[in-house]
């Protein structure tokens, strides 16, 4: 495995579309999979899977394809996701609550551990098999649980002081759904996913 | 204004984020900015920040910063969000239904006009103001309203077969939560907004 210093981030961007690609190719039957196959399928080119692939390791043979099943399992090894990540959920809100009850992260290597609200009204409520736990008690249990990974679904004004509370209890990796940006240490990742932002990044190739 | 194709996608990606935050400052009563708090808010150099908007005109003087309002006006005007677009979402489970109820899109562009499912025990449901339709009626409303902009929040299975149909409707921009990967004609664009993906380009820099 090299050095995660040495690989570009475009190139570990691109890893879990593989990633997600191969499954849907495996869930379908197939055992076998050209990076031409993969390619078309990810509107990627099939040189620069070869040579994303390359970096990490020898998967396939020139002409023969890759192993769909053993890429699967050396990709998830390449991503950590062969054990499974808990996360916490902070803000029990529509997306909060959509999070909690999606049905494709236990497959994919994420489980929810606990979802969190800070409204009198929401703590105590169900959501699927959770009940919405006190902000309060969270600092608390992210530590003892060691958890590395939160869901940020609360509203932008107050996206920052929980993020703080997160970083400061040991979380690591923060996957945002506040429309605001959020400022964390160096060692600590973010991934935006406003859904406005995705949305403007489109309208601004659009005719009006 | 230049030519679209002149600006590269990268520099087109960071306006929705600029854009994102001077309304947070706006909100919070800021009438100027330096590019520099810009940027420390952001976690993007200031020296980006002034080159990418000079591509698109003189918004600021040097040492003064940015009029607030003035480059919110601009940006808006860039990302063609100074009108509002209508948007339809198809898919009413977990995820759509939380799309259709989030409040942040009509001051930033964007409003949803209809929500489809193809499943009969949702077709007829209310989801906050809105009934969910019959995918059946959704290419010939597509059609008769003029709308370019589909969130897709179906099962991977389905994703495709529909993405077919929206863009066959005139869709031409399409916010992908489904897990997979779609093919779509060059002329049309599509974001990927699978959580999976984004936590497992994180994952890669966990220590397990």
């Amino acid at each position: 495995m090299p050095e995660k210093t040495t690989i570009s981030d475009m190139v570990v961007s691109r890893l879990p579309y593989y990633l997600q690609a191969l499954r849907h190719m495996a869930s379908q039957g197939h055992q076998v999979i050209l990076s031409q196959e993969l390619g078309t399928h990810l509107g990627i080119s099939a040189p620069q899977i070869r040579k994303d692939l390359s970096l990490f390791g020898e998967f396939g043979k020139q002409g023969t394809g890759y192993d769909i099943a053993n890429l699967i399992k050396q990709l998830n090894q390449i991503l950590n996701t062969n054990c499974v990540w808990e996360m916490v959920i902070v803000g029990a809100g529509n997306i909060g609550r959509a999070i909690a009850l999606y049905q494709d992260f236990i497959d994919r290597g994420f489980r929810i551990a606990m979802i969190y609200d800070n409204d009198p009204q929401k703590i105590g409520s169900r959501v699927g098999n959770y009940t919405v736990q006190d902000t309060k008690g969270m600092a608390a249990a992210i530590k003892a649980k060691r958890i590395n990974i939160a869901v940020l679904a609360v509203p932008a004004a107050e996206a920052q002081e929980v993020t703080n509370q997160l970083v400061e209890a040991g979380i690591k990796a923060i996957l945002n759904y506040a429309p605001i940006a959020i400022t964390v240490s160096p060692d600590v990742h973010v991934q935006h996913l406003d859904p406005v932002v995705y949305l403007q990044q489109m309208t601004y190739y659009l005719e009006t």
